[in-house]
């Protein structure tokens, strides 16, 4: 039986290292529309960041990104990036702010068997203006520990390459979790509902 | 040792379920663009589909999507996809052709402990048009069946919904793989690259 144990162990570690290093919380029943958008904001890592395309003439461009919404357990909901103008999204940015910041339950891997345009594997699209944020603000204190937090080895990341902070002002909201076509969640729905915050270290 | 086995066996498994259902091929060399180019492809099940939002005022939408570009182990790099104007996605692509399709080698799960960012796990994003396709051409009939084997349970996907099938004109090409920057690769380059074929099934 110990060998099952420590094969059960190694599956739940690689589970763990899958999503991002972190623990998972469960997913909330998908009644619970604003709780389950930021159950996907907290438990994502990364997602696809779109803007508009100075480079392509106006065209819809989307990047993927490494994204934090808080510390672990601790999410609240608004994404913050660490993006280079050397990238084309924060050159895109910059000119215009309007972007979307898309995320799947898919990599979480709690869709099973299901497809992952199936409406019950979830899929959120937040919607906003990408703003940059001052470092020595509290705001970008606190999202610079969110960010280098969940993503160890941005702290690292060439000095030279004029990494900044962002973040997504969100104004509209689309979360599929059922069928029956996306839930209406208000921005301020989204943003105080209900955290299960877990100590996860 | 045979416990150990059925243990090494179902994280084998594991991982090809992760992946959508298939056996993965090896990821080339970084400095194969096009040939990385086309292993995203062929290899992802899923990715975002960017448009043109009308809903939003003109502002950029990614929504996550299943897609397919070919039969498994005999992808040609073109992604098609499965959509009902129910979504706003295929309501913009009618509107307003212009889209971008964004892939990440991150649930592939060869990143390792690499973050989703660093340019070394790999992105691609295809940008061009998003364009209706009929059924009943030999175009059509190719990409229903390289959708309906790539994500089997499409073919039940409600009749009333109406669903049918984009396909995404390339126009250009962005991907990253390695430090230094987007790799320069044309249409061209990355529809002609020789793929791997092999039986997979």
């Amino acid at each position: 039986m110990s060998r099952f144990l420590i094969c059960f162990l190694f599956l739940l570690l690689s589970s763990v290292s899958a999503a991002g290093r972190f623990l998972r919380l469960a997913k909330p029943d998908p009644s619970a529309a604003a709780a389950t958008a930021r159950w996907l904001s907290s438990q994502n890592s990364w997602g696809v960041l779109s803007t508009i395309s100075s480079d392509l003439g106006g065209s819809p461009f989307g990047n993927v990104v490494s994204y934090s919404d808080g510390l672990p357990g601790d999410g609240r909901g608004i994404p913050y990036f660490y993006l280079t103008a050397l990238d084309p999204t924060a050159r895109d940015a910059l000119r215009d702010e309007r972007s979307s910041f898309t995320l799947s339950e898919f990599p979480l891997a709690t869709c099973g068997d299901i497809d992952p345009e199936n409406p019950t594997c979830s899929k959120l699209t937040l919607s906003g203006k990408l703003k940059l944020l001052e470092f020595n603000t509290t705001e970008g204190e606190f999202a610079k520990k969110a960010l280098f937090t969940k993503h160890p080895e941005m702290e690292g990341w060439p000095k030279n390459h004029k990494f900044r902070i962002f973040k997504l002002n969100i104004e509209h909201i689309f979360l599929i979790d059922w069928f029956g076509g996306p839930k209406p969640i208000s921005i301020s729905e989204y943003l105080e509902s209900a955290t299960n915050r877990v100590s996860v270290f």
